[in-house]
């Protein structure tokens, strides 16, 4: 049986702007735009055209592009009480943003309405269905939101499914109810959408708010409940503690509940990339542990789950993780056992016995190392080294004799002596110093290790997390355009850990590509 | 009506240590422990003896403490199909660890019964009943652990109930309903959770993972169905994406469903705390987005939220925030209006009007700054210095005429002249030397200096978040030991940024503690 289409309305640029920590620039939304295009969602709510400038720009901006799919929608208010619609700056707002949808929002909440509003329960039922009918008779699709609209029915159930019922009759194509506070749990979000279902013929949206945690359960409740349109954002991001997450709702509706929702598992695979190119453009780190997409979705730890993972992967793994373009990894750990090891080889080309005497060696040292301040789960690159190493697979390549750093207001200047080479740079910081005048020496002997990139850098501060320790680590990620890995160095000092965690980078690079990679072709050659 | 209790464990210390990038040491577990006895957690689960010396330890190690409340409990599984319960090592190291209660995990599902424990479904009955009565024998409460409850229901829910069935029949204390996976909805956990409930008179727990973002919302489902024992670990912490966290299911059982928990609303007021100190131990900056106690959970960006929450807090709170020990922030940002500012202001005693056309040119200005790099969300307070200057109610405490830093292998030396004083200082890094050479510098004149402490450090590089800018972010987080505060340095330069936002914080703490608080004495004597 396939079951019916939910449309799914992204709001991340307007919505999701409101989150603390995130503003987004006009280029910045654009580039968001035509990537949820690319998805394939049904509607774009670009901004609040009457709140603020740059959302203004936007809607001119994206008027330049041709969008495959997605239609691309103004957002604003019901018109104020004392205004005729036609002089409404915000309803005005929406029409000149020049779009062909309207997402507009009411008050549902007899509390709203009297203490925020200030108006009488009926004249609210004017607002909005003039509101709407005004934008209608404009020629625009129109999506209705009812704030607060649980609190609302919960205390009013009548009046709520008044504001429903006038919105539908004033021809909105949607009425979303919305779960303003984000506090209605979801048996009672499956119960109310339910009994509105069953009282009104409305078409009916979800939106929901994170504030108990529920946005995403939520949002699938609203739909079990018989709600077709769901309302959300890449990542969950927006006010207080987030809107509902997209990229958790569609997977679960396609995957486990057997929804149409955009272009089915071509969307699908494409959850990751645009889960992560939204955290690097809000200026956020992704959530490594993201329903999923994050980087530890389908990570293993302890070992007997990787054991088990190994036999079959049904076992600990919900989904397989390519279906949303993501990767089963496996790290290594002090609660690892010689199994974790062998399949973080094996990924490499290296194939080794589980029982091998040199791996339990190797273990053995990697567990010391953790018990220095060592995390090996963020920087699996570090720990290869040294796996390598007690293997004889390792060759010496970056032998790093010295290095100085001078800082004076505003500049940074490095000097090494790495294998036969002294090297100078200049740097934004004593790390970026080094790293310049590092690739630069090394480059006169493996040219390709200009290839390779810094892509993120982060230092834990003793004092600050663990208060027992007076070390510091540091860790950096690198990329060569193709793959990324990251590295480790703890030390007392922060400049001498990161500079461990360069050289480990670095090396690692060349004992991929100049030891193991030939290495492996001549075996199977 | 007072609606029944539901018994609380808390596996922070076993699944929760399995967590990519977590790892405790024997002091941190003993730590977190008094803390959720504190907190009033009925039992907590200290680790699974049989699998690490670390975890046998802490059994030894919290003999010394006497628990105000909670049980301690020991986790393993049943015993392997080949061994005799008294001869099996797993059930044997449960008992070594000599505590009152034992949780043991054994199988559900008919795919991991035959392809991972690789026996016959009744075999796995024997294996179950067995174990459990060994260790009641023993005088232990046993807590048993159905893995993959839920998937193995859905395949096979004959098999599934007599797991249940057996397990209880064998004196479990509760039978848990595990979804191992983290695969299941909502609606369908609510759906077989009742089915046991009416099949059976054993008393149900449940125990969720995350792995499709319903973790807590299937707990809640699981009570809804009839559970009254809920498993999960502070902040979700936990393999791949995660448990179920006690942090935001406990607060939505007791205020939005009426059950009985802990200690009610004296336990509640301390999640704030117990999460913060659960991440500092585990390493792990605090998510800012967790419902409930997260530090943008109360927080209000964009203007028109700020406007209607202060004329009705319920317009925009599921809650108050005290109740969680959190509390209400309006921040300051590119949405704001001069209503943040206003708020913002009277948190630190100052009474403006919002129409004060001095505020207005502050909020440009800040504005202005958030273009060039600034994001002053997350660092207000380097804002109001902004303000206070517009205000006309600065005074300059601190000019910093130059600063030199070198580095050398393992060291950082600084130089400063600050006001009239030059100064020297080594430290771990060139930012942790420049800071120790100002404040030396600043405590002759201001001796109270000496109790600022940084506890942040985040620089966001260029290149790896916002691609476009070609300048460095650094904010600094300090503390008194009373108050902590946020500022922010732009600049193309790691450790110019740096130093700008070490001289904001001195100057801010000088600006409330030298200025502002005098002034506000004097005013109201």
């Amino acid at each position: 049986m396939v079951k019916k289409s939910i449309q799914i309305l992204d709001t991340t640029l307007r919505d999701g702007a409101q989150a603390a920590l995130v503003s987004f620039t006009l280029r910045d939304k654009v580039k968001i735009a035509l990537m949820l295009d690319e998805l394939g969602v049904d509607y774009i709510e670009g901004g609040w055209p009457g709140s603020n400038p740059k959302d203004f720009e936007f809607f001119k901006e994206i008027k330049n592009y041709s969008l495959r799919k997605s239609k691309i929608a103004a957002f604003g208010s019901t018109r104020r009480k004392e205004n005729k619609p036609e002089e409404d700056p915000s309803l005005n707002s929406i029409i000149d943003a020049d779009v062909k949808v309207a997402v507009i929002f009411g008050k549902t909440w007899p509390l709203h309405v009297k203490e925020v509003l200030k108006t009488t329960l009926e004249d609210n039922l004017s607002i909005i269905s003039d509101s709407i009918e005004f934008l209608r008779d404009h020629g625009m699709e129109v999506i209705f939101d009812a704030e607060h609209f649980y609190q609302g029915f919960k205390e009013n159930p009548d009046y709520a499914t008044r504001v429903v019922e006038t919105a539908w009759r004033s021809r909105a194509s949607v009425v979303v109810l919305a779960d303003t506070n984000g506090g209605t749990p979801p048996h009672e979000i499956l119960e109310i959408t339910r009994k509105v279902r069953e009282a009104s013929s409305a078409k009916l949206g979800v939106h929901m708010h994170n504030d108990i945690g529920c946005a995403v359960a939520n949002s699938l409740m609203g739909v079990v409940g018989g709600a077709t349109h769901v309302q959300g954002t890449i990542n969950g991001i927006g006010e207080r503690t987030g809107n509902a997450d997209l990229v958790q709702i569609i997977p679960t509706l396609v995957l486990k509940m057997g929804y149409r929702v955009l272009e089915g598992s071509e969307s699908l695979k494409k959850l990751k990339e645009v889960s992560t190119m939204v955290y690097e453009l809000a200026g956020m780190h992704p959530n490594p542990y993201q329903p999923y997409v994050g980087d530890n979705a389908f990570t293993h730890k302890a070992g007997v789950h990787a054991d088990a993972v190994m036999k079959n992967t049904r076992a600990y793994e919900h989904i397989d993780p390519s279906l949303v373009g993501n990767r089963r990894r496996i790290v290594i750990s002090e609660l690892s056992g010689t199994a974790n090891l062998v399949s973080y080889l094996d990924r490499v080309g290296i194939k080794v016995e589980k029982k091998e005497e040199k791996l339990k060696v190797a273990l053995n040292k990697i567990k010391e190392m953790e018990m220095r301040g060592y995390s090996f789960d963020i920087a699996p690159e570090s720990a290869l080294l040294v796996v390598l190493k007690e293997l004889g697979l390792y060759t010496r390549y970056v032998n790093l004799r010295y290095w100085k750093v001078i800082n004076e207001n505003g500049l940074s200047l490095a000097v090494v002596k790495v294998n036969d080479q002294i090297e100078a740079s200049e740097g934004l910081g004593p790390v970026h110093a080094v790293d310049l005048a590092l690739r630069r020496a090394l480059s006169r002997e493996f040219p390709e290790i200009q290839k390779v990139t810094l892509t993120d850098y982060r230092v834990i501060l003793p004092g600050q997390v663990k208060n027992t320790e007076s070390v510091v680590r540091v860790t950096i990620e690198f990329t060569d355009g193709n793959d990324s890995w990251r590295t480790e160095g703890v030390s007392t000092s922060v400049i001498e850990a990161s500079i461990m965690a360069l050289v480990d980078g670095l090396d690692y690079y060349l004992q991929i590509n100049k030891k193991l990679k030939p290495m492996l072709t001549k075996q199977t050659s």
